[in-house]
């Protein structure tokens, strides 16, 4: 039986999916919500629509696979016409934190290669300044140390992820750095400075790029768009 | 017998090596003229000087070993007291274009890392102006198509490096796009615009950075410092 989480992750994800039309190529997100996204592409795709997916994580892939979604990458593609994806933190004017599964590199890439960006997720994650979650940071491994002694200096305490005892790697062979901000006034400067420092790959920071956000309620899912973003 | 070529490299290696002193950390850079810098400066260990040096490439690393120079790395050491590495273009403000061994991540790491930079050269590497040499950029392989395309954009032809007939892949697991710009007349400037871009690691431009240049001629080694750029 599912949680009561999970229902609400699996409503949103099923209603992304009501989006999705015959013909399109979409950006396939990355986490929990995703799933069930997939899940349900996966039974129209049986039901006979003609999609195709650019994964944005190698677990994302395998889902996608497992559910008959098929795939594509961008050497044959290069824009999309939606993306589909989860955030850890979302603030009123619709930036985002994400990167706490840890593919937020490829996340940005097809979501800014994609026409329509529609995000899904639950309540939880509408705050109304992004900062408690600590930022996620992909930096090259060589050097990391000194990356993050220049991340120290523009105001947070960064934190090498590990996973199961080990440093985690992402997808690219890089590192994350967790980075406790607390408070992120100003995000697309706060990315500019980041992204600007030598060794540093990627922030976690996604702004200007987010047209819908679905959120799971106990009563439904709540659509929140540009022109509504209050629901 | 060595050519003409290699005896100035060899002389400005080896004069490179005059400056380190005992006790010294140095970054090691990367390249032909870097090699003759390794093979003296193994010598002057054998006669007793205690150096330990950060390789900025895994060849490098591999020279280093052969002549036995000892070895260490940013999680023991966060600063260098000198850096010697090769470029393939320098301009009269001492910037320069780096990377055409592919290895310009780690040596901007390194070298950004060092009280001093002394660059090591031949002449013809000396011009007026920046780009001529194809700009090497380091990118992540996921979605590199649509990374050409945004630095297409930004006035290039970007060309994915192979080697043998394979894509070139760097120590970083990342590819290199060879970008030429043929004049580049604010390094500082392109370097923010291509930094900026998500799928970008890292770019060729080194500028800020350099404290002296040493170049091999005919005549001897020409010393170029700051405060007497034009030897």
């Amino acid at each position: 039986m599912l949680s009561d989480v999970d229902l609400k992750k699996k409503a949103v994800g099923e209603k992304a999916v009501e989006d999705i039309q015959d013909g399109m190529t979409i950006g396939l997100g990355s986490g929990s919500t995703v799933y069930w996204m997939l899940k349900r592409l996966g039974e129209k795709v049986q039901e006979g629509i003609k999609v195709s997916g650019v994964p944005s994580s190698v677990r994302t892939e395998n889902w996608a696979k497992e559910f008959g979604v098929p795939l594509t990458d961008f050497s044959e593609v290069n824009r999309l016409d939606l993306a589909i994806d989860g955030a850890d933190e979302i603030d009123p004017n619709f930036n985002l934190i994400k990167g706490g599964g840890g593919s937020l590199l490829r996340e940005k890439i097809v979501n800014q290669a994609a026409d329509r960006f529609v995000v899904v997720a639950d309540e939880s994650k509408l705050v109304e300044e992004l900062g408690a979650f600590p930022l996620p940071i992909e930096v090259v491994q060589f050097g990391w140390e000194l990356t993050a002694k220049h991340l120290e200096s523009l105001g947070c305490n960064p934190e090498l992820r590990k996973k199961d005892g080990d440093v985690f790697v992402t997808n690219n062979q890089n590192y994350i750095l967790d980075c406790q901000f607390n408070s992120i006034t100003e995000p697309e400067k706060l990315h500019e400075e980041i992204k600007s420092l030598v060794g540093v790959v990627e922030t976690g920071l996604f702004f200007n790029m987010t047209n819908q956000v679905l959120i799971g309620e106990e009563q439904g899912v709540k659509v929140l768009s540009r022109d509504n973003p209050i629901g």
